[in-house]
């Protein structure tokens, strides 16, 4: 009898010792990724056996094919390869790439453990009752109840809270104040009757290019308490920032519409949270807010032109405080706004609040922090200090400008498996549909299974000369089908074109050069990097080693990938709860460099390198040539 | 040939020395009182003679029967008696009373000599354009440019300014913000191009009860450029603050209705200076409020319910400051209102801004100042402190609540005039309209002439066994003929009844009760005040000798009365010109002593004794005495 234990501590027991770690995974509930059903092909399914790997059968032929050396050091197996033969206790770690799970939960960031020290504090003050002989008003009452609250420092009473003075204060001597405090001030808020409402609550939002995704916190706790998402509004106004940008240049009023509309739909997302936990929107006492540079100038009705012009530049760096009337957020009127600091350039708050959610900024052995999206920020601690910079790497990666592209939707192909043999394919769909498209996680897949089995070569030219029907020209464009028109949701055949191959190239060519560009600078090496940390919500998806395949980042053992989800999100949160991370936030801005990309002579260079797969120098990547010449001699 | 020089600085030759002062004024365009038409009967064209009495007749027995002893010493003459007999130079000053100019500016408060030095000024500053290998974001450029503006402090950049920032800074190298500075914070509120608007301007509004009055500003030179004016809309909902309190407590929405029509008005008068003076609303970048405390709290969205409930208190005292935005003002979206500090119950920031203006603070002698409308503020001085008290005095010396009475429109008897023998009136009307009704001077007017003329006694009684067809009792109240039908406007009698009488004795016994618990209680007599100063729209118009003659102050020396108009309005717009004005405005609120009268015991039998006309004890009006001896004795 063998007990196999997960990570999440569920544990499968297994009484004839027959039934592999994928089948006691499924037993349990556990997802694990398996695109090719659990046949020891798609590699997908990897899971590192931290205690009991004597209790498993010896290492297959076909887990020799998918894992490299060191992984197979550090217990990788192919969960649907690896039995258990004798008795006693297996300990198994379900990596990001391989859990299902993880992959769905697009709005989660990783949670870094933090001091709760919210800005924004309720406290219960006793208000005496006033005084026939006192002239005092009742504000100043209020405010001399509330003089203890914060140490020697003036409290001021906000209009809000004034206003709500003349029926609050002469109904019971027992007042409940929401206090805010930063390093220049102590203003109270709001106030209300004690016991109307004790829970203090708070707003994290990250206003993604694509995507939004709002957050409800209990600021006492530091929990979230709800999540709520939604596309960015802004999208029928151009997918990507430059066409927004230059949108709102035209007109002044384009710059109203367009921080009109997502603020209307970030109003539509605090309604939904609020539907969720049956609370009132004016219990929302605090709101922190996180974006890429023009993201946040858009919030904030600050016209983003001079992110589209030489020395694109944004127009303010400096952390933004505003009250939430001001830019129209619906939550409690006395409550401010808190804009995340930018580095530079396109490198904005989202950038920062990664840093502060990945805790980048405090490792001192080098480690590289990618936040992949339409445009995508690379930070490099080079073990003393931070760079970074960003760069367009197009929707590809996204499922955009793909012939038969579509966004993480139910219906994309997520996975996908070509046999070396046959060059048949093989995929999963989200949500097990039938295919509609392909989503970014895919393409990446797909393309670095057609590197594997030579269906492209390091050029990334589809080989028309193979004989194999998925392999076929039309309009004069070569085209690998992955799915047939007779299992597709549209009827139709869904290929990867040539084009669709180059704009992976590109995409991660941009990545990597831009990554690149950052080592080198600092002078760091692939093998000095101790740690990837991967963000966004494309990366939390794709499979780490057809991202290694295809040559996105530096080739580093993939136990040192971390996949860190919306971690722009969790460091959203992170100021939201605690004071001292906003202080953090605003030198983690001041302290990292931004490296212009369009001024770097070595860029265009480097770039033009990585458009090969994985690279034009594939000494480099010596992992993917050693996965590649196994692959290809199958 | 002799020189009349008025102290206006015209002059008035007479060739044949036989042109009285009245006259000669006339010719100049110099509009002096003359209720009787220059027959020495009514002793409203008082003037007086600085320089040269002996160029000029005898004192006359009709003007030894108008001016008290101390006048006559001082060099009063009435105008159209007095004429020049000699050659030589004879300097003549019309005191306001007399004025009939003085007496149309309603607007017009005293100017006091104030050092320019505003919360907000414009400031052009050179903001290097963006170095390649500089980070520095517009904002944090611009902010570094600002740095020697503030001394040591960090100037802040608001969000209004930096949305500005994107198509402001990259036009040109010279750009020029509008800073606001105050104790606590400095901040660059707008941002413009340099030459797109050098003016600096600022905005003073008087809230009153009755009237709005609007001052624009060159915050630069300190001086008023255009004035605008007025009624409060909230009239509709109550003539008395009392009532307003009450409709505003019904229902929260009453609140906001009140304060949504009087910001409307605001907006409107804001819309009228810009009119007369070709600027933007958004040129003008500061606004300072006063108004009583019922208008401040509506004005700002407070409910002033707890106005209306013992103990009577304001819900906040302590200056407001705000941004005009958040209530709605129309002026430079960046501009801050501040809104007076309040001394205590109604003595609101208009108050401080009287004591502000006229420097009562600043007195080593005893003074009082008497802010007249339908709530009366009373301000003593007693040599060493200030204490203040409010009365209701009700709307009847603003010709509210009269039979006949009207506002100090057109067609508004505004002077009276009973010959002593025949009790025949005589009277002049605003504009010299036929006559619609009587105004508030009007009505104190009349009541001082009946108490002259022995046609009411001190209790105020109307004498119907005197036999003159002007007295006579319609549905069994007592009144006096004023005007009659074929003379006026209506074509009815223009009646002064029983019950208008009593208006103006409860009127005036409020106001004369408040004033002597004060000084009681401060140990101040009659003989003490070396001033007294009288505030209010009312004020500027009444005879100065007529509210004496009814008790309305107390008995002092006429010269000793300086009417100050709308000193509330001055005061506003010192405090817009002077940043050391708002820190003396806080501490005159903080140091200025608030008497609940509805709490004195004495009040009450004091308001009794203030009901006679002058008071219950004759003795303590020695002026008065000799008035009505002399005049009964005709």
């Amino acid at each position: 009898m063998t007990r196999i234990i997960f990570d999440r501590a569920d544990r499968y027991i297994d009484p004839q010792n027959d039934t592999n770690i994928l089948d006691a995974a499924k037993r349990m509930g556990i997802g694990i990724s398996a695109v090719c059903g659990g046949k020891g092909l798609c590699g997908k399914c990897r899971v590192v056996v931290k205690t009991g790997r004597e209790k498993l059968g010896p290492l297959s032929n076909l887990e020799r094919l998918s894992l490299s050396d060191l992984e197979i050091i550090s217990g990788y197996r192919l969960a649907c390869l690896a039995t258990p033969v004798a008795e006693g206790e297996i300990f198994v770690k379900i990596p990001p790439e391989s859990s299902i799970e993880q992959q769905r939960l697009q709005v989660a960031g990783i949670e870094t453990i933090v001091r709760v020290s919210p800005t924004v504090t309720k406290h219960v003050i006793e208000v005496p009752p006033p005084r026939a002989q006192e002239s005092k008003s009742d504000a100043e009452r209020l405010i001399a109840a509330c003089s203890t609250l914060s140490g020697t420092r003036e409290v001021k009473l906000g209009l809000n809270a004034l206003t709500l003075v003349p029926t609050t204060l002469r109904r019971s001597g027992s007042i409940t104040v929401t206090l805010y405090e930063n390093s220049d001030t102590s203003e109270v808020t709001w106030i209300e009757e004690t016991g109307n409402s004790d829970l203090t609550l708070g707003l994290a939002v990250d206003v993604g290019t694509t995507k939004l995704a709002a957050y409800l916190l209990n600021l006492q706790s530091g929990k979230t308490i709800a999540v709520a998402s939604s596309l960015n509004p802004q999208i029928s106004f151009g997918d990507d920032v430059i066409s927004r940008i230059s949108y709102t240049s035209r007109d002044a009023k384009n710059l109203r519409q367009l921080q009109g509309i997502v603020v209307a739909a970030i109003n539509k997302l605090i309604h939904d949270l609020c539907d969720q936990t049956a609370i009132e929107a004016s219990q929302i006492s605090d709101v922190a807010v996180v974006g890429n540079t023009a993201m946040h100038h858009l919030l904030l009705g600050i016209n983003p032109k001079s992110l589209g012009l030489s020395p694109y530049r944004p127009s303010v760096t400096s952390k933004v405080i505003v009250s939430s009337k001001e830019i129209g957020i619906r939550v409690n009127p006395g409550a401010y706004v808190y804009a995340f600091p930018i580095i530079g350039g396109f490198v904005g708050g989202d950038a920062v609040a990664n840093i502060l959610a990945t805790q980048l900024h405090k490792l001192s052995a080098p480690a590289l922090l990618i936040d992949i999206g339409t445009n995508t920020e690379v930070v490099l601690n080079d073990g003393s200090r931070l760079t970074s910079c960003s760069c367009a790497s197009g929707p590809a990666l996204e499922g955009g400008c793909i012939e038969h592209g579509m966004r993480a939707e139910t219906g994309a192909i997520e996975r996908v498996y070509i046999d070396p043999e046959s060059r048949e394919p093989g995929y999963t769909t989200i949500g097990g549909a039938p295919a509609r498209g392909i989503c970014g996680s895919g393409i990446l897949d797909a393309v670095a299974c057609m590197l594997k089995t030579g269906i492209v070569d390091s050029g990334g030219r589809i080989a028309t000369t193979l004989s194999t029907p998925r392999i076929r020209v039309r309009n004069r464009i070569a085209e690998y089908v992955l799915a047939e028109a007779k299992d597709t949701a549209g009827g139709i055949n869904i290929t990867v074109t040539q084009k669709d191959v180059q704009s992976v190239q590109l995409a991660k060519a941009a990545i990597f050069a831009a990554t690149s560009i950052l080592m080198k600078q600092q002078g760091i090496n692939s093998a000095d990097l101790q740690q990837i940390f991967l963000a966004g919500a494309f990366g939390t998806y794709i499979d780490p080693q057809s991202a290694l395949i295809v040559g996105l980042y530096p080739d580093i053992p993939l136990d040192r990938i971390r996949f860190v989800g919306n971690s722009a999100g969790s460091g959203a949160r992170i100021a939201l709860i605690s004071r001292e991370a906003r202080s953090e936030a605003e030198q983690i801005a001041g302290n990292t460099e931004y490296v212009e990309l369009a001024a770097n002579r070595g860029f265009q260079d480097e770039f033009m390198r990585s458009l090969y797969l994985p690279h034009k120098n594939p000494e480099i990547f010596p992992t993917v040539r050693q996965i590649l010449s196994r692959s290809r001699s199958y």
